[in-house]
């Protein structure tokens, strides 16, 4: 299974791409959509374009967003927003399901505890995908994600199997 | 001049689009873009869909979506914002320049105050676009929002006519 991780972000925007097999991770990819200026339509369409791109030429399975707001101020909450929707709908409109996750849950699954610094998410990140160069903070972020969001699935994953079982015995016992 | 006004929503995100020839306004159409459920990449592909059909039926020449945030809490700013970067990429991607304007300047530019209620906005949408028949309040303030935005380039362009004006008495006292 091949997992994107998304940081979204209007002028840096953070993608990270691993492979996932059984508990094996491996490094895909990983880099920054970057926009400037002061035209936000055009800013929002150059990063969904650079964002469709990272996804035809990767082909991921999957995708997961980082689920966050800055609390402090209205206009940067709604800056973010801007971007974070074009974070869901560019994995979205490739068919791709969009997972979501709060920073502390990226956090806890990388690194362990929910209070991490961002040191702690690199260190963490590149221990766990040897050998992958990382282009900065936003993509090593979205590489934490893409990890929490493989983890997700495989817990879901196991889930639907153990009810699988569970469920077969049961009609095994039945016809018995 | 083919204006589209959009007002913004992740649940109910309102579309409106009217004719300029100099001082007349006509009106084109108008309707509400609607998602429900709670994925929200799936929502905001709805949402894209829609307002791109919107955009391939009817051609405008330019696009116009209100600055507005919901400032009472975080998780509703992100909500709207991430609609809003919908609003944006999907003229922006059809090639359209799109403006942006504060309620107030759209209140005004329709109404002549500011702080004009909704019934107000309303009732002056339909005294200049004649006939109209609205959808909702979603749809009128998107008429109201396409109105403030004609208004916007008529002065715009005027004041490009006067500067280009000026420019040719100055020449031709120059060439004297």
């Amino acid at each position: 299974m091949r997992v994107l991780g998304i940081d979204p972000g209007l002028g840096n925007l953070g993608w990270g791409i691993i492979d996932v097999d059984g508990a094996r991770l491996s490094h895909v990819g990983n880099g920054v959509c970057k926009s400037t200026g002061s035209d936000l339509g055009a800013r929002l369409l150059v990063l969904f374009d650079q964002l469709c791109a990272v996804i035809a030429q990767h082909s991921p399975d999957t995708a997961a967003v980082e689920q966050t707001f800055v609390n402090k101020d209205g206009a940067g909450t709604l800056k973010l927003g801007q971007a974070r929707g074009i974070a869901m709908l560019a994995p979205a409109r490739a068919g791709l399901s969009v997972g979501e996750y709060y920073p502390n849950a990226v956090k806890k699954a990388v690194v362990g505890v929910g209070h991490a610094d961002k040191r702690q998410v690199l260190h963490m990140v590149q221990l766990q995908l040897p050998g992958a160069k990382i282009t900065g903070p936003d993509a090593a972020d979205a590489l934490a994600i893409a990890i929490c969001h493989a983890h997700h699935c495989q817990s879901a994953s196991r889930l639907t199997d153990a009810l699988a079982r569970a469920e077969t015995t049961r009609s095994a016992e039945a016809a018995r």
